[in-house]
């Protein structure tokens, strides 16, 4: 009868059960984070007008891109959730209060080369803060503290948040009079840590055309770090020789000056004049984060400033500030490192109920009961011997394990098993909920993350 | 500057903030009142490979299907979640255990023809129970318990959970001797509520060639109604003519004794022998949940009980029941009905933090105090009159305003106002999260839907 080979596509993930419920407890936990800071959730189509989606055209996002016809339309595959937040606010700008502060965790789909962690469909989590005309730098001040909040909150301790600003970057340049090859510039300082300073500097030369002095001042500036109050003493000593520098080392005060009193530890902080993220699109603040113990995996949150969002769509001014993380990757990486807690709960149930008689009316009473009260209660009917029953709740991983017999019913009792520590009661259903959901709590606040 | 004139495709719902707000907590509801019952998340592709999602193949479905190529890839959208779960099953049988309760909320995709209240993009949030070889009649007595229990989390008072069973049905056109025709009858039958008695009784005889007392026959059978104990002790009449017929009653009472213990009120529950649920695929219990005051919209939640899942994909026999919610449907309903709940909390979050100071140090110590507690925090710092400041807490419809000037800090206070009332009362941080958080949690309990 079967006549298909059941696959799945290879580029997409699909999880087995305890997996995708770390998964979603992962999810969970970053709206909860989100929801903290009064982003608003929104979702949007996978699908968009090919017109609407590749407004901006071009690139290498265009051959990645899922395109096709269905009747007469021009449809595409998402494949980020910037574009249809432009979309989005341009479409309702009449409708949406701003600042409009949004988040959206969703699938966006890109056809790259299949390799091993490299995802065509892959969920994004993106928060942004949109501005009509303006927005505050305190915006841009904000975020590495719900970057931080996301991430202490799933467990994860050994990262870095980088901050760097745009305009330091351009007024720099601009000062040594290399305004025009400042995207060139950047791209080569961008290869510092992969290449080294010294091949950056033939680079700067050979390539493009900058003498000797010039590149020397560039690793020098470069190589400005240390403390934030030490990187914003050294920046200082420029001051006065650009406007867009001066503002650039403003704004840098003002996102650094706060952190305290946002909750972030010095020490999960750090300016770096060296990251620049991408070259048009950003205008200020940029963001990395990176897992100190793991280097190798880049960059797992990223973002920055903006100045214009949704130029495509409308002659509004709409400047921003967001930032992202490519959830589908940094699940794979966890697990490729590690770093999942698989300590953590992630059976279907509290606890699964075995009825020892024929007549489970009992049974469903104290399922229906224990639901009441919020306890999560598989009950289970099928006609087994009892040690494949045991088996089953063994597999799945249930914390908890219920009987009710004869004696139990009798005595108006369940007797619970506790599966960890092998230790049995006998209770009223009442106190058996309050043992289970007492023992649940526990492992409730257990890291996601270890790491 | 603009270009393109921003557009979301005719057929795909995207919803403003405060709608989508009260999206997010009906998900939410129903993936609590799943996870009650032991059922676990599961999450698969949108896109699959086109031989696999199509291997059933035929019928309306492959017309309104998204197909498409991407390299050598010959793809497809999925257009439903059960397809996608049964390939799932059977390529992971070996790591599953038996049987698996899972749910998945997740959108899907059909090219219909685009009319009000038809989506090409919808949600559909189903749970289904697979079992290896068998599965046992109690799993589909405990499904009426969890579509009452996942209604009334919603909110929704008004409505009846309808329910069958197809052995019934079959087993009784086999007593007639019209096993051969029992599609084209139930097809038929199905029509009663739409062109009534007479006209029914007219198809049976001249388009399926029945004899009149056949036809009185069946037209009886479907008006047996009553409690569920009349409908039951009416069938027990038939009891001993077709061995089909007597499990399918034995399996009704099955359902309908637990009825009680499960928590489902009998007067949102009723036998109808009327209801088939399609043809094919169902082969036992089926169920259908209909709107009291709004019978024009059909059933909001259908499903029913199946031998063989996955036979496509695999000689393993797992027989399953499951149901479906087709989500994005059923809002459009409630909107449009005017049964959405617009008094429940959809801002952004529980309160807006205005610091009135140039130094916004102690706003962002408190807003981070608040977060710590759980309080959703919307630091507010952009450089507006006090009247646009208001007029955007107002609109974004926040529960709690806070200020924090200079009188405050002296005190170590913060001013709140509640927005429903206007109170304003200066406070220390400590004890205005507290307020808050009571506030909101007297909102938190209201009900999505009200009907």
């Amino acid at each position: 009868m079967a006549v298909i080979k059941p696959r799945t596509l290879s580029g997409f993930m699909e999880l087995l059960p305890a997996r995708q419920a770390q998964f979603e407890k992962i999810v969970d936990t970053l709206k909860r984070t989100y929801s903290l800071y009064g982003f608003t959730p929104l979702d949007t189509p996978i699908i968009e007008a090919a017109e609407v989606l590749l407004a901006k055209g071009g690139g290498e996002t265009e051959k990645q891109i899922y395109r096709f016809s269905k009747g007469d339309n021009d449809l595409a595959l998402r494949f980020d959730l910037t574009v249809p937040l432009a979309k989005y606010v341009a479409l309702n700008y009449g409708q949406l209060s701003f600042p409009f502060r949004r988040f959206q965790i969703g699938k966006v789909y890109r056809g790259e080369r299949a390799q091993r962690g490299r995802f065509r469909e892959f969920y994004q989590a993106d928060i942004d803060i949109i501005g009509d005309e303006k927005l505050d730098i305190m915006n841009e001040a904000e975020i590495p503290s719900i970057i931080y909040k996301a991430f202490t909150s799933l467990g994860l301790e050994r990262f870095l948040i980088r901050v760097n600003n745009r305009k330091i970057l351009t007024g720099f340049y601009s000062m040594l009079g290399e305004a025009e090859k400042s995207g060139d510039i950047m791209r080569t300082v961008d290869k510092l840590d992969k290449i080294g300073r010294e091949k950056v500097r033939s680079l700067l030369t050979d390539e493009l055309g900058l003498d000797d002095s010039k590149a020397g001042e560039i690793l020098d500036f470069m190589s400005i770090s240390g403390k934030n109050t030490e990187v914003i003493a050294a920046l200082e000593k420029y001051r006065g020789r650009n406007e867009v520098f001066d503002i650039g080392v403003d704004e840098l005060k003002a996102v650094t000056s706060y952190l305290a009193a946002f909750g972030v530890p010095e020490d999960h902080f750090a300016v770096d004049l060296t990251i620049a993220r991408g070259l048009d699109y950003y205008t200020g603040t940029v963001y990395e984060t990176t897992m100190l113990d793991h280097p190798e995996v880049g960059s797992i949150c990223s973002g920055g400033r903006y100045d214009d969002l949704a130029g495509y769509y409308t002659d509004k001014k709409l400047p921003g500030v967001g930032i992202s993380i490519g959830l589908t990757r940094l699940f794979f990486v966890l697990e490729d490192c590690g770093l999942l807690n698989d300590d953590i709960l992630t059976a279907p149930a509290d606890v699964i109920l075995f009825p020892m008689t024929d007549d489970i009316s009992a049974a469903v009473s104290t399922a229906t009961e224990w639901r009441k009260r919020g306890v999560r209660v598989q009950l289970y009917t099928e006609n087994k011997k009892f040690k494949s029953k045991m088996s089953y709740a063994d597999k799945c991983g249930f914390p908890y394990v219920a009987f009710l017999g004869e004696d139990e019913i009798r005595a108006g009792a369940v007797s619970v098993k506790n599966m960890n520590t092998g230790e049995q009661v006998t209770l009223d259903a009442s106190a058996a909920a309050e043992l289970i959901l007492g023992g649940i709590a526990g492992r409730a606040d257990g890291r996601i993350i270890i790491g």
